[in-house]
């Protein structure tokens, strides 16, 4: 194992960024964002498995964070409570600096098929990340499937408020707001 | 323009279909499957820009009826009201061919990566046509992404019960159930 560099995770995603931003994400290479980042190639792949990874560093620990908010939720929370909590839990890894990495990261997103094919099955597995925690509380599989998708649509709407330059909210506070807009939603369906 | 071939597209999906059981997707190439069909190599290109395609070829079908279904609805119907009428539009496509092909298609679904991850993608780009639809009749966004979400719910649900070989249902028949069921549930989130 080589040794510890500090925050050379976020290092390797600005440099990526950087370098996807310049050239375009099909014409850079690995090595070049480790070299860009001051890193080695062995240390990237100690970070992310493949290039494309890197824009989805977050998934994992976001995924994290809505099972254990879920978990974590009282006993006698509804299925949309328990979402809340997930949300809760997610405003943790929001950090000021994935928030100034947005824009970049959405721009490079958009000017790419493959990322957008990617960014939509990110949004798949969190819905079926906050399902699977729902129906571990005894959930019913439909009722869990359908608060899964308000979560993630919750979580959608919240993040890109949140991101906004210009928001001086907390993401916990757009949670709530997009998950009530969201109920009130739900009362017009029928 | 090549003379046009009796059968052509379902033929080539029949032969990608076995060729992908014998030897798995990644090791079958677009000539194999067109020899394999007693078709060119140019006639595949003409029903499909890749392998790929090949599995969803229903999907362009199903998105036409989804957003006609909609198009459709009584001027006084409600979101769901209008997304049931899509489901009974996609009813129309799901012919007793699609059905017969349905047990192998899965298993070559679940057999690869790259193709579940299609999949997943088929399910939000499905769920957006609906969005889109609704929104087009003056529904409000949120009401819109959400029951397009509850009608992508619904026909996985329906498909999967029709798709068994032993049912006797018409697809309409179990979409009207599964979108009961979700009626029910949204009532048990909070």
């Amino acid at each position: 194992m080589a040794r510890w560099e500090p925050d050379a995770r976020l290092r390797l995603v600005r440099a990526a960024l950087d370098l996807f931003t310049e050239r375009g994400y099909d014409d850079t290479t690995i090595v070049e964002i480790a070299e860009r980042a001051g890193l080695t190639k062995s240390t990237f792949f100690r970070y992310f498995p493949d290039k494309r990874d890197v824009l989805i560093a977050g998934q994992d620990a976001l995924s994290r964070s809505f099972a254990e908010g879920i978990a974590s939720a009282p006993a006698t929370a509804t299925p949309l409570e328990a979402v809340a909590c997930a949300l809760d839990a997610a405003a943790a890894i929001l950090t000021p600096d994935i928030r100034e990495l947005g824009p970049q990261l959405r721009a490079v997103v958009a000017a790419n098929r493959e990322l957008q094919d990617r960014d939509a099955l990110k949004r798949t597995s969190l819905a079926a990340v906050l399902a699977d925690a729902l129906r571990q509380r005894g959930i019913e599989a439909a009722a869990a499937s359908l608060a899964g998708e308000l979560g993630v649509l919750a979580f959608s709407r919240a993040h890109s408020m949140w991101a906004d330059p210009a928001n001086q909210r907390h993401f916990s506070d757009l949670a709530r707001q997009a998950l009530d807009e969201l109920r009130r939603a739900i009362a017009t369906l029928d």
